[in-house]
């Protein structure tokens, strides 16, 4: 049986994540390491110890707990955890597909659960949360995703948190694809449990998430879990006794994602990564419109993590067509249907520059050539 | 913040996985693929090609699915979906952590659930299963781990299977530690779902697990996933639609996994595979007897997977500085305790050889030196 070949060198990844990460990151992963050897046992809690210090809390108010799988998991590990069995009950503001995915969660676990539903190109609105919990003194936790990779939006955790707070509830926050590279301040705003995962902004390779939870809500949830694997709780008091996960850790992308800190750290910490990223978000957005493409959201709305841009309405404008040329000439970007709109995403995250940005809409330029699409002039005579 | 210091050189693991793999295992892991990008769903298509070739299974009869996360995951999973939510029932076979850890998965998804409990060195009693399906008509499906990592002991499958098949129930087989180096007939056997994970006798990294179900079971199991994550029959069915999977892969993992599939074809499949393990096994056997180990399993049950050894009872024995002194020679075994046995194991398995198991038998030999343990001459004299 013939394997499939692949290609010598790596295309630049436009795309949520995984992302594209530095060879430092990779080459970390060139190591066999007991998952019960103290060697690695350091790193775990070293990383644990950064990934703290990174999101500005207290070590001994909060916890760093490591779920190995897919950042998924590590909401589903969450909701699982933080939302009690019998009196809990779950609200979710919903305006992508990952805050749907939350509902589908707690439908799939048999939790109770409502949801407020929004257009994939508005945020929610904080006054709706306001509303639905004091007309229903029956829920217990609020979850809302800060960027929906849906649609690139930024949802207002902030001004959120804050309402959760001042009604008593629990705030679960899925940061997935902001923590890293966004001002996220989780004490003062009242974020009680918060997702992320290691192939996103802090730039590791996918294996695991991580969730920052405030010890004692995490001590308050133990015996709430759904599952066994997905028990935060219990992960995290097994590894305060030993050091050691429960069960087997990926620990490779554990490696990477403790180099990945390290960079972080030296790139400058959140506020430099954050710029980086804008500065990629920006030269997109400029060279997007030069090329004439319209993006799906209005500009008050948007973030610097992932763009969605609306299929030309060009007689010769094929996706796939486009894809695949970009793709030949070495840049992946991100295909994506959001509802009925037909569009398609270009991240700004990973280990990228606006060099590489300045790449990719060169060989935009020369797709679009090629499929003899010109947006900027005569455009209604095209159509 | 100081990171910890790591070595430069790894050591060489006689654990249960993470294992040593080889340095083309690892190297696969420094590319960056997107995870809806061709290059990358080729190499997932293959892996499940091989795997079902691997398995001896049809691929119009039989899946392979791979699950995010560890191989316990991949159990959860299997369970999750296999045992229907309303009438099923599902028996486990228990004589170790592995059995005992199906129990609780069963426990915290509030499924129901009985099991046959074992001491830890002995066998599980095909009869006793035969048994428990005449007298509990309710039971719906039997889990038998194949070779429970705890002691090393193999349970017959086989003939486990048999009785399943006859008493026309679901078997669900465990073959985390042992399947890529023993002989599984999934077919014959009657076993209709089988797991194991990437990082054991397939000698990839660790990050995914991976299911062989019959299609027309993986069918049946729609709608019982007590997860969203988790749900095997979902993350089938998406992937015959696009080839992605539904939430972010490991992709590093995959392709690492990839290169490992590759490499045990070439070794020359499980049969080679298998023969390698067991002359590892019989260096390891023979050394250990010499330097005046005493294994915890009787020969007749032991497989070449893993071995369980009794502390020795001599004055000087620590295992601690037993532990320390072979890791600073470069071997890392594997601690464990079963049940009220003080007992340690070292593994047979990986991408090591007989050379190395006589490198680490050198080491013991300098340890116990160092300890001044001699448990060959003068035993009653020095206790």
């Amino acid at each position: 049986m013939t394997a499939p070949r692949v290609s010598w060198k790596d295309r630049i990844l436009f795309t949520p994540g995984p992302l594209t990460t530095s060879p430092a990151v990779k080459a970390a992963m060139l190591r066999d390491l007991g998952a019960r050897d103290s060697e690695f046992l350091d790193i775990v809690l070293d990383v644990k110890k950064r990934l703290l210090k990174l999101a500005g809390v207290d070590k001994d108010e909060y916890s760093a707990v490591l779920m190995q799988g897919c950042g998924s998991m590590g909401v589903e590990a969450t909701i699982g955890c933080a939302v009690p069995r019998e009196a809990g009950k779950l609200l979710v503001a919903v305006n992508g597909a990952y805050g749907r995915r939350i509902v589908e969660m707690a439908r799939v676990m048999h939790m109770s659960a409502e949801h407020i539903d929004y257009p994939e190109d508005r945020a929610v609105v904080p006054a709706d949360i306001d509303k639905a919990l004091a007309d229903d003194r029956t829920i217990t936790h609020v979850a809302v995703v800060h960027c929906e990779t849906t649609s690139g939006i930024f949802n207002p955790i902030k001004e959120v948190g804050k309402i959760v707070a001042k009604r008593k509830r629990r705030f679960i926050v899925d940061a997935m694809s902001s923590f890293g590279a966004s001002e996220i301040k989780i004490k003062q705003w009242g974020i009680d449990w918060l997702i992320s995962s290691a192939n996103k902004c802090i730039e590791g390779v996918p294996g695991f998430s991580f969730v920052i939870a405030e010890n004692r809500v995490l001590a308050a949830s133990a015996g709430n879990s759904r599952s066994l694997c997905l028990d935060l709780h219990a992960q995290n008091e097994d590894m305060k006794k030993n050091g050691q996960f429960r069960f087997t850790p990926p620990t490779h992308a554990i490696l990477a994602f403790h180099q990945a800190l390290l960079e972080l750290e030296s790139e400058g910490g959140v506020d430099a990564r954050m710029k980086r990223y804008q500065e990629n978000f920006r030269t997109l957005r400029k060279g997007m419109a030069r090329l004439g493409f319209e993006e799906f959201l209005t500009p008050e709305d948007h973030g610097w993590i992932i763009t969605s841009f609306r299929y030309p309405a060009h007689k010769h404008f094929s996706f796939n067509k486009f894809y695949a040329l970009l793709r030949n000439d070495g840049f992946v970007i991100y295909p994506g249907k959001v509802g009925s709109a037909d569009l398609f995403r270009v991240g700004s995250i990973g280990h990228i520059t606006r060099i590489d940005v300045h790449g990719l809409l060169d060989a935009m330029r020369r797709a679009l050539k090629k499929m003899d699409v010109d947006m900027t002039a005569g455009k209604a005579a095209e159509q």
